[in-house]
């Protein structure tokens, strides 16, 4: 893949996510050769994925060019390709553009949805874990409120304006919070010519609470909040089925008929083929790491990030599948890298909670702060906050503030473009929305 | 469709492009019922379409919602309907969503590419009259450069690295300013591993000079910094054909391997069917229409915008197919319709131009204004000021004023993303690209 030899040792890095540019950063001053790999040529800012959804911010503000990062280097390269298998007996990687070798090889390849083996949401359901995909859910709410305006049966029209998420962690969270904006504000000015209450929006969930992974106290305001936007909240309910046309739970008479089912319930690891069978373990597909990021069984194979699983007391299932598990253990292999380099002893990684927090709506929002907890306007705004801080690039940073400012003052979301239908071109974005 | 029976006359506006929003703005407040159609849910702004094919602008903000625009009259809706049936003896339209009556039907279909029957172009070429065709351009010249930097075969990088533009009218001029400022400015700092020499960029044109409908001076000053930017032109040269790999051109020895051509040579109107043929008329496939916008034959059929062909003795073409005649000739509709509501006499159509104006790159612009011609800073800094002012929604202003000073302040274009492949989905997107 042409990349030219260097007298200093090279580092591969697989995926362009909050662990991998976070490692990339910290190495880029270093005497080292850094190439970046990623299957796209930007970085997603996954956390605003569900406003892309939802007509709040355009695609590109919350996406940067992966090449800017490794520009900053000497020795850094950039590869838009795709890792089909490790070779690690040969220090080798085969992708979709030659083979590469390496001396470190971190794996930063993050998550992709996970439907436990059920077929029919993976045949007939949508998901966001990807820009593309973000873009169909969000031309698939405009064509179906589109198509229910010129619809006269009621049945038909009810099943176009049922929106059915499962899973009530931060994503379907978030995402029916964003729905439900779009219903209050939006369709009464824009749709005028539909009755807003006939528009509903399920959230499913299979345990007991909204938000499980945050406090108690952030469950039951989130499920206010929720609830004082309009969201119907099904919990302790299973989806079994979704054929295209009705969601079936396990609750007797409990299904949906809808157009628009988003299955929100559940993330794996995405692996790479090649490891031995023990380096990937548990449900979730994620590599076993020591502490220092190492994947179980190689010396010169790291992994970081949604992809890691690395199990200690506070975290006998691995650290939580988010944002700060992973800057933080790109930062900290960073540091080790560079410590293997000088010969010194390798620090463990320690994870650092900063809190956990969701947002529901405009002034609705919770966080759990070590053992502050709280929600409303200051949670709001703190989220904004610490999200535009995170964001990455400084015109994506102005770029969604305005918006934000846009859409708080307007009681609007701007970007209700459906630049490439999702249902008449649906067999031909098929690939998009399965392979991404 | 659903559009409810009201007691006020119903005008139906086919297409919401420069042509349609200003006759639907200016009727919105009258005793009127307004029906809007458009196959997209989206105002098109196109003189700022090449911005989005290299990176310099998100599509999102040069897109309106074009409920928002009928949402502000109480009798006014919106349909996402492709028309494709005139009655004219029912006064009836069919739809890909049903039938629709009217009292007065305004077509504003505005034009498509035309390839004057050369089909190899349709089939190999690009071309940039849609925001989808806009992105896939922008992919394509993303793809390209991602693969020139893994091909080691001389002939075929160079390919990947050679763009092609036909047509060096105010699209032809302004995409190949603006992919040559990808190559100076971004080229150099992301793609460190290319060799920017090898870019080359062709400009060809049929006539002797560059911005044909320009004064001389423009043509002269356009061509310079055309030259200055490094942008190769070949003037009195007609392509012949493109194979998917080669230009070929009439002149001998004068053809171009490339993996980009980009055809900006030609457009047509876009008529619907159903009309006497002796309503469409001339090479281009306009409406002609008297002074009045009636077109010919018809006394409650209107056409307006690029579709509409009004000779006159200034005009003997027709007035030229850009957004000035289409906003001028909607607003003056918009005075008719109302007359004859009141049984008054009609005002015909007087074109007052404006002026015309071109942007080859940072601080280099032609402007004919009467009859001053300047060319340079001023001049470009005009040019933002009026598409500023023109382009629709506060919001998309702002946010393109500042992607605008963000390019400017860092020589850079920000949105250079590969959202959804062109080549490796090519098969997928040609759905877009030949349809829309």
């Amino acid at each position: 893949m042409n990349i030219p030899i260097s007298e200093n040792p090279r580092v591969v890095i697989v995926g362009g996510g909050f662990a991998g540019i976070s490692l990339a950063k910290h190495l880029l001053k270093e005497k080292l050769q850094v190439v970046l790999l990623d299957r796209n040529n930007y970085h997603t800012f996954q956390p605003l994925l569900y406003q892309v959804s939802t007509s709040g911010l355009e695609p590109d503000s919350i996406a940067y060019p992966l090449r800017k990062i490794t520009r900053h280097s000497k020795d850094g390269y950039f590869r838009l390709a795709e890792v089909q298998q490790i070779v690690p007996e040969e220090n080798l990687i085969k992708t979709s553009i030659g083979d590469l070798s390496y001396d470190y090889l971190v794996l930063a390849t993050g998550s992709k949805t996970n439907f436990f083996g059920n077929e029919s949401i993976e045949e007939h359901g949508m998901w966001m874990k990807t820009i593309p995909q973000a873009l169909n859910i969000r031309s698939l709410i405009l064509e179906n409120l589109e198509q229910a305006v010129i619809t006269e049966d009621p049945v038909k029209r009810k099943a176009l304006l049922n929106f059915v998420v499962a899973g009530a962690g931060p994503t379907g969270v978030e995402l029916c919070g964003a729905i439900a904006e779009v219903r209050n504000h939006i369709v009464p000015r824009d749709f005028r010519d539909l009755d807003t209450n006939e528009i509903q929006i399920h959230l499913i969930e299979g345990l007991d609470r909204v938000l499980p992974p945050m406090s108690e106290k952030a469950s039951e305001k989130a499920y206010k909040f929720l609830k004082e936007l309009g969201v119907e909240i099904h919990l302790n309910t299973m989806v079994q089925e979704y054929n295209g046309e009705t969601v079936t739970t396990n609750k007797e008479g409990l299904n949906f008929k809808t157009a628009t089912f988003i299955w929100a319930a559940g993330v794996a690891g995405a692996p790479v083929e090649g490891l031995n069978a023990s380096a990937v373990v548990d449900k979730a597909d994620r590599y076993e790491v020591n502490v220092f990021n190492q994947v179980t069984g190689y010396e010169n194979i790291f992994a970081i990030g949604d992809i890691a699983l690395m199990r200690n007391e506070k975290y006998p299932k691995g650290h939580p599948m988010v944002a700060q598990p992973a800057i933080q253990q790109g930062r900290n292999l960073a540091k080790n890298i560079k410590r293997l380099l000088k010969k010194e002893e390798l620090v463990p990684f320690e994870y650092n909670d900063k809190g956990t927090m969701a947002t529901v709506g405009r002034n609705k929002a919770v966080v759990d702060l070590g053992k502050m907890r709280f929600g409303g306007f200051f949670a709001w705004f703190l989220w904004m906050f610490i999200h535009l801080y995170f964001l990455v690039g400084f015109r994506n940073r102005i770029v969604t503030f305005f918006n934000w400012i846009y859409n708080y003052v307007n009681y609007d979301k701007a970007s209700r473009l459906i630049i490439r239908p999702f249902k008449s071109n649906k067999k031909n974005l098929e690939v998009d929305q399965k392979k991404v």
